[in-house]
C-alpha cells in the first residue's frame, strides 16, 4: 500500500474479502466494507443483521479486526470516513468488483479522495498461489475432469443444450464441486460462438459438441473445454475440415503450455499457441486471448493476452485455452488449467486432449 | 431520463440489462455496456467473442441496438465517449451493479462527467410488474412452496446445516427452478443470525429450524422463509417462549399483509408489523425492516423500510417478512412474496405459516 501511495483499501463483499478474511459472504444492496487504512487498524462495516455471520469468518473473528454495524435506517456510508486519516489527500482503493452503487455513494462521502482499484496492490499476491490453494485448485480441476468424462459418454444426441447443460451442473456438484457456477453447452454451429448461452437447439449426430464447464469447491474454481464429435453413424469420425481445425488447436494449446517456465510473460504464452494456429491460416479465427488466471475467481489476474508483458513466476494458475471458430459453421476450444512450477508448466486438468468421437447415445 | 436530466444510461451486465434486452449475459472483467443516449439510437458494446451471444438475445436481434464489437487488445472504455454528445455537461447514470473497475474506467475517459444510478430512472418503471412477470413470480413462489414443504418433511435430526442446504439446493431445482440461488439453514442458536451461513452444526431435536430459500426460474426470483420447530421426542411441541415469538412473528407478518393495498407507503408496512411486535415486548429483536422487492433480482426496489414514505401500486411485489432473535437463543422469521393488487394484498406463496413441528426423522 506505501508503494501504490494508498491511504486505504476499501473492500466489498466478493473474492479479496474471501482472500483476506475467510469470508465468503453474499453481495447485495446492504454495504459490506472492509476498510484496511495503511497507517491504523482495519474495521469491518456490517449491515447489523449480518454481523454474526461475518463474526463467524476465521478472518473476522480473532478480534483484529473490530465490526462496526449500521442499522437498517443508517446511511452506511457515513460510518466510512471516520476510518481514514482527517487530512486530504485520500487515494482509496476500491475492490474491482464493488457495485457501483457503493463506489458513487463513497465518491459522494469522500469528493475530495482520488480512487483506484484494490487489485493494483492485492493482485501481485492473490496471483501466487501457496501450496493449500494449489491443492485445492487441482481437486477442483479433478472433480471437473471426472464430470466432462461423465458428460461426453453420456446420452447427447437428441437433447436440447440447455437439457445437457442442466445435467453438467448436477453432475458437477455430484463429482465434488459445492456448486455449478457454468456450463456452455454449444452443438453444431452454436460451437463458433465462444461465449454461446445454452438453447434449445437439439444436439444431432455428425456434429461437434463444445463444453466449457466449472464450479467451486472449498472456494476455488476449475474450468475446463473440451470439444468432441458426436459420430454420424457407428464408427465414422468428422470430416476433415473439424479434424484440421481441431488438431490447430490442440497443437496450440501444446505449444502454451510448453512455454511455461518461471521468467516467460504472459504475452508469450499468447503467442505461443497463436503463432502455431495462425501457421496453419486460421489466426484470423483465433478471436480471443490464450487465458486467464485461476483461483477464488474464475477469471482473475493474471491474464494471457498481447500486450500483457508481465513475467509467470511459479505458483500461477491460468487457463490454457486457445480456440478456432469458424461463423455459421462450428468452432474449437480446448481448455485446461495450467500451473507455473520452477520446473515449467504442469496441467491440473488431467482429461484426454484428442480429438475424441463419441456415439452420443 | 428527460426529467432525471440524464445524458444517458450506461447499463452493464445484470438484471437492468436483462430486463431492457432479454440478454442474461455473465458478467466477468470484460466491458459489455448498453449504451442508451437520451437523444440518440442505443449501441450494445460488446467483446468481440461475445457478439454472437448478445446478437441471440431478443431485444438486441431485432436491429434496434446496434452492436459494437471490441478486440481483445483494444481499451473497451475508449468505444464509449463518441456514442455521447460532444458538449458538456453530461449526466451518466450507470447502471447499479456496475463493476468499480468500469466504473473508474468510464469516469477516467470521461472526466467532465457527473454520475448518478439507471435505477433513478429504470427503478419505478421495472418495479411495476406485468401480467407475464407476475405469473413467472408466482411460478418460481408455487416451485419454492413445493420445495419448503419436502424440506420439513424430509430428514433433519442428526444432519449437518451443510447437508441439509445442499438438499435444499437440489430440492429447488427438482420442483422446477433453472438454478438455486441461496439457502439459509439455521438451526437452534444459529436461527437468531440472519444471514447465517449453513455450518457443519449438526442440527438436534428439541430446537427450531429456520430456512430461507430461493432460486431462479425463467430469469424470476423465489425467496420463502419458514421457521419450524423439531419435536424432542414425539408429539412434544416447542417451549413457550419459542411459541411467544412465533405467534408474535406470525401476527405481525399478517399485519403487514393485511396493509397492503395502492397508495400505502412502504413505510407503514414495515411499520404495521413492527408495532405488533414492539406491543408483544420484542420490537427491540426485529433487527431489520420488513422486506424488498423481488423479480429478476431477489433484492431490488421497493423496499419496505422505515423512511420509505413511496406508496405501492398495484403490481409491485415484495417480500413481507418480519423476524424476532435472540441472540445465543435462537429466532424466527415468516416470509412470503406479497403481490399488490388494486384489491389488496395477495400472498404468491402459499405455503402454511402456523407453527408447525415437525419429526426431522
Amino acid at each position: 500500500m506505501g508503494e501504490a501511495g494508498a491511504t486505504a483499501l476499501l473492500v466489498g463483499v466478493g473474492p479479496e474479502l474471501e482472500w483476506l478474511t475467510g469470508y465468503a459472504a453474499h453481495g447485495n444492496e446492504r454495504l459490506n466494507l472492509l476498510v484496511i487504512p495503511a497507517a491504523a487498524e482495519p474495521v469491518y462495516i456490517s449491515p447489523r443483521l449480518e454481523a454474526p455471520a461475518a463474526l463467524a469468518a476465521a478472518g473476522l473473528a480473532d478480534g483484529r479486526v473490530r465490526i462496526e454495524a449500521w442499522e437498517e435506517t443508517d446511511d452506511p456510508f457515513l460510518h466510512v470516513p471516520s476510518h481514514l486519516p482527517p487530512q486530504a489527500p485520500l487515494r482509496l482503493l476500491v475492490s474491482d468488483g464493488l457495485r457501483a452503487a457503493f463506489v458513487l455513494g463513497l465518491q459522494a462521502v469522500l469528493p475530495g479522495a482520488s480512487w483506484g482499484l484494490a487489485s493494483s496492490v492485492l493482485g501481485p499476491l492473490r496471483r501466487v498461489k501457496d501450496g493449500d490453494e494449489i491443492a485445492l485448485l487441482r481437486a477442483a480441476a479433478h472433480a471437473a475432469d471426472r464430470a466432462m468424462e461423465r458428460i461426453v459418454r453420456g446420452p447427447l444426441v437428441g437433447r436440447t443444450e440447455v437439457a445437457v447443460a442442466r445435467d453438467v451442473r448436477d453432475t458437477l456438484v455430484d463429482e465434488g464441486h459445492d456448486t455449478a457456477e457454468f456450463a456452455i453447452v454449444a452443438s453444431g454451429p452454436n460451437s463458433a460462438s465462444p461465449h454461446h448461452e445454452p438453447s434449445d437447439r437439439v444436439i444431432g449426430p455428425g456434429e461437434p459438441l463444445l463444453l466449457d464447464i466449472g464450479g467451486r469447491r472449498a472456494g476455488y474454481s476449475s474450468d475446463i473445454t473440451r470439444t468432441v464429435w458426436i459420430e454420424a453413424e457407428a464408427g465414422r469420425g468428422p470430416e476433415a475440415a473439424f479434424r484440421t481445425i481441431y488438431e490447430l488447436t490442440a497443437a496450440g494449446q501444446a505449444a502454451a503450455r510448453a512455454a511455461v517456465r518461471p521468467g516467460v510473460a504472459f504475452e508469450a504464452l499468447d503467442a505461443a499457441a497463436r503463432e502455431v494456429i495462425a501457421a496453419g491460416g486460421f489466426g484470423e479465427r483465433f478471436i480471443h486471448r490464450l487465458g486467464h488466471g485461476i483461483g477464488l475467481e474464475v477469471h482473475e489476474e493474471p491474464y494471457a493476452v498481447a500486450g500483457n508483458s508481465e513475467p509467470a513466476v511459479a505458483g500461477n494458475t491460468f487457463s490454457c485455452e486457445p480456440g478456432i471458430y469458424l461463423e455459421g459453421r462450428y468452432g474449437v476450444r480446448i481448455e485446461d488449467i495450467v500451473l507455473c512450477t520452477e520446473d515449467g508448466g504442469e496441467s491440473l486438468n488431467e482429461a484426454p486432449r484428442e480429438l475424441r468421437v463419441v456415439s452420443g447415445r
